[in-house]
């Protein structure tokens, strides 16, 4: 069997008259598309044309719940009970099904954004707040987290699919967490160096860490490539070639996962 | 067959700390409750905690779809385009309807909220944005307006269920409308007036405007208490004492139209 | 004396990660800034940059109070009462007043963005309100009105000094109202066009209308130019060209009205 | 000289329709006012009505910012930059200000609401960020910090008047910091109890920490009574009575630091 990945893309991050992303020109690249649902960007008409814009290229859609925090992005840590948590997942993820269903499509995933994303991976509270609510909401619905972490375990052991995540123009540690974009070099510029990356990441489920020793994944499901990055759509278009020429197939994760 | 009416309350009002309503005790007396989706009142987690106490109590849950404005807690008319208004109908359903499904409740209604509603009755691009909304999302949903309304006729030809809806505590114009509360004379305080009211317009379909003239109304479902006044407990429990004495039944509206 | 006029031009209109305009490149050709306060666009470090980039621009500082509706940007008209415009003006006027003054600037006018400036053209309680709250702040203060509108007019007589504003890239009705945009040909795109009527109504206070009639105006103080445009630099640079080449002093409103 | 002590409390909680907290009723027994701005609590209408209601009463106003979290009411920790706490502070001082002179009342102080209160004592980023913005836009604004906390210190290192404030309600650690609400017995009930102790911290700087030992404190400016809680009105009342009858002065704290 060939080896197979999805790719997916946080998507729908306009508000209003403030435009974000360059939805149109990604979306033929991608497999998965992350929607914003209004909390941290996003509204209800970008919502509703964003998923319509998924329908029409064939991407699966998923939820892209974040903090209530327009101002920041959803990338300011908030301190939330774990009760918040449920229900702010509950809520985004019902909004956006809304547009989902009115659209004739499933809702495929969801991957918490930002600062909800990483709140996840370092406290306890917020993964199993963020998987009891996916959970409870359908079961068969899968959750994006980092490859190998304890998040992606937690929500297997749950009974959620899961879709373990690599980021291709991103550094790793050697423990397999993300080198911060804070720190010179974390974020990998040359559009076909992330590509070969990817190929490898995909056919070996091994990347380079910054020290030069291998992470090795147990498992590798979707492929991150960055919305409102200057060279999304160019990272898209070079990671959907390299991996097509290395014969991969690239599919919506909900598809094999 | 006994003549049956249904008892709706607007409840989930609270934001955060902010507390509004009673709604604990109005539950035992109500038998559809409206609740509020985030917009011009309440929050995720009010939400979850009113849906649960409604099916503690056995009330049929509905979403209650604002206008963004919590300062003006959704009764500031806002002039929102067709596109605008449909979307944030489905995202409010949307998200309202998460929580029913988590608490395995289904939706029973849509209620549109403040200067939402009286805009559908005014505004033929509000009332069909509204419609369409609904009926995108699901055909069966009930929704509730005022009784022998173009938005009630324009629902019905649609092929939605409506509950035509009367107030009890509310002075009415010969036409049938309501009129304004900032007419002297408007709201009917005393708790008993409005329980034999209640009782003639449910039975005889009939209501004394305020020119003596009789008010015909050609269908009745439903009867609105409002849950934010000071009485509203006393108002819920004595219509419902004389209406169960007058051996109308009272139900959830989803059961009867 | 040489004829003297303001450019303005809408500014600070980003939020958070969200941009909008281009206020680094506009700010050399215009003498007054209408800073957005945070209700409909800019956010609190959003209007510390946008003051501090004028003050080194030497262009004059202003407030721009819209509704508060960041999703509709303030173009969509909200039913206020008289007692909440006067509050959400003084509210935002402080909120910039206070940025400036870290600054070391003064703040020279006051310009109410979008909805709000039309309703203040429609609506009494509007135009009355905002009047109020300005003059209650800082009777110093220049308010920006239409020209010969009946809100410069009212503002006038409240005793605030009151800037006649102008259009050049926008179409007339014979009455000195603005064509709305959504007319076709209501707005001029052509650069040399704009830049030709802006010296004619400077130098002789006439304009054009659609109907082929001039347009007189009593008074002229200031030419908008709107920011978010894509040729708004091209526009702000060919008047500003145009005007100087035609001998007219191109400076902040506040010194000469 | 008799001693002299200031009584504050935070008021001007409401928000639109939601109501919070007895201002009318503890007006007369306080001396400042901390003012919600909008952020965490209060709306314009509220600001304006809060800042006349204290005029009237002869109390002191103070600004009383907050996070951007009206859900949350200003209680959850948000992680901002350092930028963003100078700006978000700058803004609803400024928007406060607006409303003060209107009424024709100085602006005495600055008291951070919450969970900004808390961050300003535990993040030296925010303490400076708190400080730098308040001097920046008045040097001469008092600033409200815990008793002999590093804030005050900080804040008095960077020529501010600095409000050194107890808690005559909550029980003290032998550090003199406060046991978090969470720790049973951390809120004393009992009004006269917390009023005997208001005395002997006003006349002897002293009070008996949980572990039998006094804290001693360097000095004590004012007093905080919290507004929201059901005995405020009570508190606030039998804390005045028990310090005039010992003797002790009650001024806003901006008369005496």
């Amino acid at each position: 069997m060939k080896p197979r990945v999805d790719i997916n893309c946080d998507l729908g991050e306009s508000f209003g008259r403030f435009k974000i992303g360059h939805d149109d020109e990604i979306m033929p690249f991608i497999t998965s598309a992350n929607i914003a649902c209004g909390f941290h960007a996003g509204d209800p008409v970008v919502m509703a044309k964003t998923v319509r814009l998924a329908k029409e290229n064939g991407v699966a859609v998923g939820a892209h719940p974040g903090f209530a925090d327009l101002t920041g992005f959803g990338r300011r840590y908030m301190e939330l009970s774990k009760e918040e948590v449920v229900n702010i997942v509950l809520y985004q993820v019902g909004a956006l099904e809304a547009f989902a269903r009115v659209a004739g499509v499933d809702l495929q995933h969801v991957k918490p954004h930002g600062a909800l994303y990483n709140a996840a991976a370092r406290n306890e509270d917020y993964t199993k707040a963020i998987i009891e609510a996916v959970y409870a909401l359908n079961p068969r619905l899968v959750i994006f987290a980092l490859a190998g972490s304890r998040m992606a375990r937690m929500a297997e052991e749950a009974g959620l699919r899961v879709a373990h995540e690599v980021f291709v123009d991103r550094a790793y540690s050697p423990d397999g967490s993300l080198i911060p974009r804070s720190v010179a070099g974390a974020v990998i510029e040359d559009v076909s160096l992330a590509a070969k990356r990817a190929v490898r990441i995909v056919k070996e489920k091994r990347v380079a860490a910054v020290d030069g020793h291998d992470v090795e994944f147990g498992k590798v499901h979707t492929i991150c490539v960055h919305g409102d990055t200057l060279n999304a759509v160019g990272l898209a278009r070079a990671l959907r070639e390299a991996l097509l020429a290395s014969r991969v197939e690239i599919v919506p994760v909900g598809t094999f996962v």
